[in-house]
């Protein structure tokens, strides 16, 4: 399957067409952006680095009964996926308080939440994907009721899969942020990678960060982190033997 | 019934204790305050005037079954009121989409909701009262998911009142914020003003603003608003007869 035209450019992926109209081919950049790409950044092998990780997580999620796009790799740092119509929400869930809601509460970063929090932002670049209840999304029409419910009901089985697998290598997913898309036949699917760019990865006994946030935060050794996460996803994958699901 | 102790002095108004354990005297300042109170103003006769509004809508809700915190006026700018415990939460009530919503979905000022939209906005000056979804009003235990259905029910009964008043007399209900507390009893009562201080009153013919965003956007001719929003209630309220309730 080898990649076509170029369909769309993101700030960390860009997105060909393939020989199938219901595919497509996903590949990872070197870049990274952080507070809507007023701050860029970039390192060699990142883009490999989110794929391979990516790639496990996924095969991770297909254990856990989850749909998503993924369907196999092409490169190590491209990958081949359902095309999907994006539901122009970013999902976040929480179990911990961090980033902009610690900002907007006043509150610590790190506070546990006694249950999860899923939260809807709108995709918008030019107005700075902005925070929506229910109710607004349903106002504005960007998305009905019942497909926020399905959306909420797929975060969370995602962040039980993903804190089952960080928790297992010492690792504490604070909050991750995934989009949504609908396939041709109208299934929702999760459409996005999952990386050390969208979630939030504590070491579970000394609290350093593991994710994009050593970035956002000129914390350094950013490289060094997205391998380690690589290293423990990996070995998080093997703890648990595929036959036992 | 005197006032006795001064036991809160909010933006626009003071709350005083009385005899009565149950009841506590709301007396109706000058000052006009906007963007949490980095703007300040007064005019004489405000505190009139917004009492005298109050108190004609009060006794308009009443007429529709609406449970409110006011028993009956004191002086021309004070009422004995229900003592509550206030929830903390800013309920905000749109018909058209104007102000903060405007700005947040880059959408220009007046288009109107299909349906009427109700947010939850964290009281909390400090914070600069954040707009919270119902989702994390629950997680941080700010509310509970019944007392947030009450919230909007009543929300909604009110906007249906004030619409049907305002459209008799020619003007346009483009939103609203109340505030609701807790009697002694348990019971949630709307326990704030209802004023051009927080509504937005737009005149039906010409789109005139007859509110405080006179104020916000130094539109002059504030008393001159107000007191036309008076006679207008005044108007609204006489038109349609006690008794046919």
């Amino acid at each position: 399957m080898e990649k076509k035209e170029l369909l769309y450019e993101g700030k960390a992926k860009k997105i060909f067409s393939t020989e199938s109209q219901d595919l497509v081919l996903m590949e990872y950049k070197n870049s990274l952006t952080a507070f809507n790409a007023l701050k860029k950044g970039e390192f060699e092998g990142k883009g490999e680095l989110n794929c391979q990780i990516s790639t496990l997580i996924f095969e991770w999620l297909n254990r856990h009964q989850i749909h998503h796009h993924w369907i196999k790799n092409i490169t190590t740092n491209s990958m081949l996926v359902q095309k999907t119509e994006i539901i122009p929400l970013e999902v976040v869930v929480r179990n911990r308080i961090a980033g902009s809601l610690a900002k907007k509460m006043g509150i610590e970063e790190g506070q546990k939440l006694e249950t999860p929090l899923v939260e809807f932002y709108f995709k918008k670049d030019e107005l700075n994907d902005p925070f929506l209840s229910d109710d607004q999304i349903i106002a504005f029409k960007i998305s009905d009721q019942k497909t926020l419910e399905i959306l909420k009901a797929e975060a969370r089985k995602i962040n039980l899969a993903l804190i089952h697998l960080f928790k297992s290598v010492g690792i504490d997913l604070v909050d991750f942020k995934v989009e949504f898309g609908r396939n041709k036949t109208g299934q929702i699917l999760l459409s996005d990678e999952i990386s050390p760019d969208n979630m939030r990865l504590w070491d579970s006994l000394t609290n350093e960060k593991l994710d994009k946030d050593r970035f956002r935060r000129d914390l350094g050794n950013i490289k060094e982190s997205y391998t380690l996460v690589l290293e423990k996803v990996k070995k998080g994958v093997q703890l648990e033997p595929e036959s036992r699901h």
